[in-house]
């Protein structure tokens, strides 16, 4: 498998403009075209009250058989705007559809920024014959812009392996959670596929990746992936169960994880890169469970940022996980420095060495519970003043 | 029912010290004796690594018929420490009988502070005696100093009715939460009940109360909240289901209440003291996990701190509350103005008028589910630089 450093995707073109839903000249929004019909999946947020673009993008998936195009706005979310909201949403794909030659059912759509205010919709619609102009095969950059919000960096990834190319772009640094948190992420690939499949890899690469990411906890209304893939590697369609299956998941799972992993480490005011490894749990569930209560302790997350060597919050936000667990046999560590042996602090643990440990970028912390095989790994950052002021003033 | 502005409870007297586990000279060590034998009650942290402390009064409560006296420590938390744990609290609660001329069977215990740092048990030790000679039954004020962490001030409430006389202190300003967090309280009476009856009115009044407020949505190892009943007002016995045990709840669940407020109001950086009231859910259960989820929520908090006029968090929230819900029937209000009507905002929502409203000290956050006729409230506060600041020094 081979990183690819440029993005391009055979058979795909892709552009990003500014529209006029955030301050003058800033990138807003993005379209992803396939320029033949691709078979398509998705993974949706969880959240009960979502985006008519979360509902209109399900219902599209679940009738077309295939997608030409993904349309994408960032600065509003088109969410809680009462019924106006899905008839944006229908506008818009209906705009993109005319301006391709498609059909507005063959238009996936997603939007991000802030909730409950009206879509200013022909600001959209006077974009999009305008972005159709601007795409191009090179145009990963652009549309990877538009799609931000408190975003600091763009975020892309792609690989190949043999004649199949996989790449993404995402967005996400706030209200990001477990289970798909405002974050998207739009994946592309040349590989021949059918459309089941397709949807059984994506949902193994996402459990694996982004729906082991957390920020701040919050699960937001507009969350998806989306994956179009449209067949121009020409390989045999790939076969669940399969090697070439395999082949595809790994290399898909590696494109989430690098940019699930970007939207870690952009996430608002984060400065540490967190790895909460749980070993030794009964279920994996019950591991991931324990991965998440210690990546989203306020006090864990506040302990880090402040290289403060007060371990005794990583045990406490295990203890609350609700899983079933013996204290007395749990033992944690920070990267390489162990800090407790069966509950207990070892032997002559120093709280001035670990401060050190934890002045470093990046954080494993390790979590034994000797309680059974399974394992879970959830990845965070810290809290930080910058997050207050990001959030305590997003709006204004 | 008239609230005491002085506190003083017929029968027990009280006092607090230094004795040199904290900085020198700031009282850590606290001690609350009733002059005679007491039933008692308590209520525990859920969280499943819990300090000795939590272990040996759980079962001190069960075995003993009457307590004497509850010996609190604070600046040490002794929870995971392992074995030596248990034996310090075996060692300070001994020293306790001896110094009253009573067994170690009859003393409760609690601490709180760092975890994991073995407890300098020998400072205690030392400590008792001369506390024993401050007791009077003016001694609340430092009592409920000696039981302080981060506090910024002392949490005391006391009410009478007829002759019955109930008082607290308390303290927790970090790792609050739901289901007891690194809150300690102390409540007695001069009521003539049995222990059964009493343990269930301190379970009612709880729920209704401690149990109902977060800060941060932490769980401690330490938490507990005791209730000593020394009869010494010699009404007849109370029992479960009578008109006295409604005025006794009534009365106790008041300074259950102004205590937990008090410790919400004190909450780690908080600016806003905040009532999510949730209306129309199918059960109360599910009213106070939206609740819940609602004061949680670090993005609902920090723009309660900015007075950012984000209304659309809150609604995220509800959504990911987990409680099976329409959208389009989600009415919100901050206070008196009404932001949401049927999942969308009211008709001329003024966001500038919105940000006044949140400029108020005290907010009321009304959610209306319109799916059936159960009510919550729960307690919370904003989430400001200062949380961020205390916890990222807080052993340092």
């Amino acid at each position: 498998m081979k990183i690819l450093k440029t993005l391009q995707v055979p058979g795909f073109v892709a552009g990003g403009l500014a529209c006029g839903l955030k301050k003058k000249g800033v990138p807003d929004l993005t379209l992803i075209v396939s320029e033949t019909p691709a078979v398509a999946a998705g993974v949706f947020t969880l959240n009960r009250v979502v985006s008519p673009t979360v509902t209109l993008s399900q219902q599209t998936l679940q009738s077309a058989k295939t997608i030409r195009a993904i349309i994408v706005n960032s600065g509003n979310a088109n969410a809680c705007t009462g019924p106006q909201g899905m008839k944006a949403c229908q506008s818009t794909t209906a705009a993109v559809g005319k301006a391709l030659g498609a059909s507005a059912r063959e238009i996936l759509i997603a939007s991000t920024g802030i909730i409950g205010v009206p879509l200013p919709v022909e600001k959209i619609e006077r974009g999009i014959p305008k972005l159709v102009k601007t795409l191009s095969t090179q145009g990963w950059p652009s549309a990877a812009e538009g799609i931000l919000t408190t975003d600091l960096v763009t975020k892309t990834a792609g690989v190949r392996y043999g004649k199949v190319v996989i790449g993404g772009i995402a967005k996400g640094s706030g209200m990001i959670q477990p289970n798909m948190a405002t974050m998207l992420a739009f994946l592309t690939s040349n590989i021949a596929i059918d459309k089941r499949t397709l949807q059984k890899a994506l949902k193994a690469a996402v459990d694996q990746t982004f729906n082991r990411i957390t920020v701040d906890g919050e699960t937001s209304t507009n969350d998806m992936v989306l994956l179009l893939a449209n067949g121009q590697a020409e390989n045999p369609s790939v076969k669940s169960g399969s090697q070439a299956y395999r082949d595809f998941v790994k290399a898909l799972t590696q494109v989430c994880k690098t940019l699930a992993f970007k939207i870690v480490v952009d996430g608002e005011g984060a400065t540490k890169f967190v790895t909460v490894q749980v070993k030794g749990a009964r279920t994996s569930q019950q591991a991931e469970q324990v991965g998440r209560s210690v990546a989203n302790s306020k006090l864990v997350q506040t302990a880090l940022f402040g290289c403060d060597p007060n371990w005794g919050r990583i045990i406490c936000a295990v203890g609350y996980a609700g899983v079933p667990l013996q204290p007395d046999k749990i033992d944690i560590a920070i990267n390489a420095m162990k800090l407790v042996k069966n509950g207990a602090p070892v032997k002559g643990l120093s709280p001035s060495k670990l401060k050190q440990v934890m002045q470093k970028k990046e954080l494993i912390l390790k979590i034994h519970l000797h309680a059974g095989k399974a394992d879970a790994e959830v990845y965070g950052c810290d809290l930080s003043y910058d997050y207050v002021r990001i959030n305590a003033e997003y709006t204004t």
